[in-house]
């Protein structure tokens, strides 16, 4: 598929991919095949597989979707806010607000992403894209805050905000409260810890803390194998 | 069904447990009846449902037997090592080694585990039974061992020390590497630092950080709601 569509393109696309998610969200992502996909848009099989080679490039169009418009809410939290524990907390906020139309598709979908070999789980190389795209978000929140962290510290904390992230992901995925309350009395409990984190981490008695921390994910995460 | 079985009873329990387990390995857990189970067995369909009144019931049976496999494979390392951290990794790998030959079957069966709203899921209700035990040994690890940890703490550490379990469990769960290597490695490195969080826990500028551990443990398991 060629990097810039034109506008009839670009609208054909944006039809197909809405269509292919209301029907995961009916008939299950397992069900949904590429041809009841075209069908349902009223485009061609053969038009369908140009835009979207298969399935899974359109849960991964949906990923860069979800990230777009979470990236568009944050600029404002972003250029509002410099604390870093109101920025931590409007970046997660504008997370849940983006995907609260998707919370029903999410939780009968999470069965196919969840395990990390899949190419749709948020770990697989497939999904570098948007996984690279959400950490850059989470490095801009925090070099533009007033946190202060060690150097060592600083380079991969985008990396475990971006994991902590993922956890919020997973917890809300499985929230059955109203709202997703459940979630939100999370965030609202986790930001003012992670915080207090962050700003302790300098300690000399913690930095010991931060380095384990580090190195288990570098171990567990194969950068550290030997 | 009665509390005591015969031996005869316990055998013919014992045998319709194991021939479900291995169903459910081959032909997954969705696809297996209990009438197939029954057949498998050589057991009538009326002594099957006698034992296990559903199929999930067989589920709640593994995670029992899981357990006591576990508490078994622990004895030894509570008997022989009061450091904190030597038990912590002596129980951890102690559920490694019991569970592995499970691990295939473990993979294939996350799906229907995974929704905390699932009868299986090892936050549910019908899994009560299994999860205190554990925490339970958790506890009894905790307090013949050398920590010195806050009151406060000490009576939810344990709780936090089976959450981990949990985490362990989810992530040898995806773990594809050989002899699930990766998960040995988490071990090695999560083990040192849980083990110096909680002797830290005391110190008092990490008081206020177990503080918030505590309350947002409670906000988000709905024991602090208002």
């Amino acid at each position: 598929m060629p990097d810039s569509l034109t506008p009839k393109a670009a609208q054909t696309r944006a039809a197909i991919l809405a269509t292919a998610l209301g029907l995961f969200r009916e008939e299950g992502y397992d069900r949904t095949t590429m041809r009841a996909v075209a069908k349902e848009a009223g485009v061609s099989l053969g038009s369908t597989y140009y835009y979207f080679a298969s399935k899974e490039h359109l849960v991964q169009a949906f990923y860069d979707e979800l990230l777009a418009e979470h990236e568009a809410a944050v600029e404002d939290v972003l250029a509002r806010e410099s604390g870093f524990a109101d920025r931590l907390r409007g970046s997660l906020d504008a997370w849940l607000a983006v995907a609260e139309p998707h919370h029903a598709f999410a939780a009968q979908f999470f069965r196919n992403a969840a395990d990390p070999a899949s190419p749709l789980s948020p770990f697989s190389a497939e999904s570098a894209p948007a996984r690279e795209g959400s950490v850059a978000l989470m490095r801009r929140l925090l070099e533009g805050s007033d946190a202060k962290v060690s150097r060592r510290l600083e380079g991969r904390l985008p990396e475990l905000l971006w994991l902590l992230q993922m956890g919020v992901v997973l917890f809300w995925v499985y929230d059955a409260s109203t709202g997703q309350q459940r979630t939100r009395v999370l965030v609202r409990g986790v930001v003012p810890l992670v915080d207090r984190l962050v700003r302790m981490s300098r300690l000399p008695v913690l930095r010991g803390v931060v380095d384990d921390v580090l190195t288990l994910l570098d171990a567990v995460s194969g950068n550290g194998e030997s």
